[in-house]
């Protein structure tokens, strides 16, 4: 269903790749780049966008004198929305993120069934619902838009091609501060779709 | 700085008089109530508004063989937001829950500073910022603008007034389906001041 370039199966990206490459935030996962990001971007009252804290479900929690309460048994839940949302320019903004160390395509098992739901939902009530992906062997990140991704999963397709990627989403520009500068990608976006 | 009814001082809800009410959803917590009516607006494509999970550090966490990763220590963090966002009709979403057993006021003090930070942040980006109000020794509900929350409390008042709460918020009606039905207030004040 999927092309590869000449026909040939993608080859798996090596630590040893990963390392030749020169970029600032080398090192620094796709979370991190973006919290900093949603950070800079609150600081400067440019967008409030925060990544949702990770779902759990505490059974039980000891309460030590003079000291804060600790959880000593909990268990990690489902989550049934994405990772990030927030507000920007009066627009809801929605997303998830994902990194491949693959050099050619971006698995779309990776995508789960609650998050095209929900993404789905997000669009339907007119938010702007992204995905935002990183090629670590490239230290090249994408913001592209759920619609897209979604289109290629209710197709039955298994894999967004690199190349695809690079022609139907938008190159985040990796930069001193913010590290991710996704919301000139939104910029982008909006003037093209609204 | 605030005036009490024929200047007397607020007396405390009693047990007894929550227990003569006989409300549909007695007993329900406002959150309960808020994440049943959440989860009927997204069943029912009216909206996708999300309680956010609470904030947890996470120490330590056990992978025990052929059952789920158990974590056995971790710590409640301070969040930074407030405990509701989302989607509806295009515009971001974004409240919190309060509840008091108070019979004439309701604390500002409970209002903690991040949240007015957050939500000041929130208006400025454009989205609709409320805070949703609970009076349980009325079981009565109201939604009201964040930014009469935060007048008030820039103003330096220590209290929004039951009287005042019902005269510039939206009563929220309890109905089997959606428990409280907050999205027709939401039209309301979105018909009232857009």
């Amino acid at each position: 269903m999927i092309n590869f370039p000449n026909g040939k199966k993608a080859i798996l990206n090596t630590n040893k790749q990963t390392k030749s490459s020169t970029a600032a935030n080398r090192g620094m996962s796709l979370e991190e780049d973006l919290n900093a990001s949603n950070q800079y971007y609150l600081a400067h009252d440019m967008a409030n966008i925060h990544k949702k804290p990770t779902p759990v479900q505490i059974v039980k929690v000891d309460y030590p004198k003079r000291s804060a309460a600790k959880i000593t048994e909990a268990y990690y839940k489902t989550p049934s929305t994405t990772d990030y949302n927030g507000v920007y320019k009066g627009y809801y903004i929605d997303f998830e993120a994902k990194e491949t160390r693959n050099l050619n395509f971006f698995k779309l098992a990776l995508v789960h069934p609650h998050q095209v739901k929900h993404l789905k939902s997000v669009i339907n009530h007119g938010g702007l619902a992204f995905f935002i992906i990183k090629f670590s062997a490239y230290d090249e990140v994408y913001l592209i838009s759920a619609k897209y991704v979604i289109d290629c999963i209710d197709q039955g397709f298994k894999h967004i091609l690199y190349k695809d990627l690079k022609e139907n989403g938008y190159r985040i520009l990796g930069k001193y501060q913010p590290r991710l500068d996704y919301l000139a990608c939104i910029d982008q976006y909006i003037k093209e779709v609204y």
